[in-house]
């Protein structure tokens, strides 16, 4: 595995994959790595002939007061484990090397960005949607494996890529989760015991209202009411927002009749978490 | 020549001459040809092997109540006209094909788009870094020509590509100009033959700047005056900004130290018309 940190060789190598007819996978990530990324990475590895791996915790997607000081941060473990996982390169350049001293360019995806977490953390998708862009043009992947956890991150890339007409493919990866249901994150390593604990009531109201959806229950107020009666319930927890949005336009669905998705954030003391899953209107029972 | 309209075919075609190890240059424009378009043209014949020329009036880069609508279009010439420069592409997409209904990513190149011609025309430059990000994506140029007479617009897609981080080379070639000065625009038909003579005072009084700066004035303040003195003084014009500015920042200057770049805006009649040209500092004569 190679380790580049200049987007200069990094644009060089991505061109030579090209030039030599070899298809290149694409995982961004902010690194501190858990089982979520790194089933990413076989993924992306088994799709294409090389794996690019980049490690960068973009300043820009985190806004005044959040955590991009204190994020977790473990880069020979890192490092090691995305050779383990089958990365040809691990791309990690610095803010600088990123932002350099004039740097003023900022790419927004208008509607899919606004609400939810985006109504929560102004500007963070226009970082996230900067960077990701930055980051194509010098790795110029075939495929581009985001995880699922992030929804709306995910929804937001896939906006962009074909607004802006770039030549790859967006692939959304299942949220892998603890045996307890929490869905994998490098900040769960914030959690105390305790909030560890409340934290599980994100994924058992996905998890609730999964099942009561299957069984019929397709309004999605009542659906919701659940879900926020469970996590206010937790005395660590508060709750962000809770919603059940098309899948797409991650507009506000009121009855499920196809797919939906609903999405939360929650504080867990002082550690934001976000989750979601997929609700599924059964065809054969009118809702 | 192909004449292509769709961005998939666009897109193939790009791909196809990568694949084949063969340079593109790339001329984009709003067509309606003028020997300025054609002087890109040849430029990017002289360096590429193939040359590609995209024809598309971007309704994203004009503002309400501006010239979109009757923006002068004549397809068939440029047709003949492209040929004849040799071009290998001429790439005309539909407005709904650049932007089909749940379009809503742009790109914002902050502060070289704010001043000049920004503050006039809001919105303007992002329509415009938008769709040549986009048309940069179809085409994968390795150079895109670009006429100085849109000097702003020059810094904004320079910036961009540099910001951004795409492969690509921006190419800045002089004004074209008519034997008495007059830059060479598209918009020049909308002029009369009395507004035509006043559109004479925006060269004419770049001209007697740079000569006296040539002669050792370096106050952009005096020379300025000078500008605004020669443009008020035409009863069809009215100044829209004339600025001495930093050729990268658009920041102004005070003094003419190196190289300065003078650039103006002003109404001819109902017609918007826009020049620049460069001022030099003469080193051996201190300021």
């Amino acid at each position: 595995m190679e380790r580049l940190s200049s987007p200069h060789d990094m644009q060089q190598w991505a061109n030579d994959q090209r030039r030599s007819g070899r298809t290149v996978a694409f995982v961004p990530t902010m690194g501190f790595f858990h089982p979520g990324h790194l089933q990413l990475m076989e993924y992306g590895r088994s799709r294409a002939d090389r794996l690019v791996v980049s490690l960068f915790v973009n300043p820009l997607q985190f806004g005044p007061g959040e955590d991009f000081e204190r994020y977790p941060r473990d880069e020979e473990r890192d490092l090691a484990l995305a050779r383990g996982a089958g990365a040809d390169v691990l791309f990690s350049p610095s803010p600088e090397d990123l932002y350099p001293v004039h740097f003023q360019t900022h790419v927004t995806v208008e509607k899919v960005s606004r609400g939810l977490c985006g109504a929560s953390r102004p500007g963070h998708f226009r970082g996230v949607a900067t960077v990701v862009l930055k980051l194509f043009h010098l790795v110029q992947p075939h495929w581009a494996i985001f995880g699922l956890k992030d929804y709306q991150q995910y929804v937001v890339i896939r906006r962009m890529v074909e607004d802006l007409n770039l030549d790859l493919e967006v692939v959304g990866r299942p949220t892998v989760r603890e045996p307890d249901g929490l869905a994998m994150s490098s900040r769960n390593v914030y959690l105390s015991p305790e909030e560890r604990r409340s934290a599980l009531a994100l994924s058992a109201s996905l998890k609730a209202a999964r099942e009561r959806c299957r069984s019929g229950e397709r309004r999605a107020a009542v659906l919701l009411e659940d879900v926020v009666r469970r996590i206010s319930g937790e005395a660590r927890a508060r709750l962000d927002y809770a919603r059940i949005v098309d899948p797409e336009t991650l507009d506000d669905t009121d009855l499920i009749r196809d797919k939906a998705v609903l999405i939360l954030a929650a504080w867990v003391g002082k550690t934001r978490l976000i989750d979601n899953g997929f609700l599924e209107g059964n065809p054969d029972c009118p809702a």
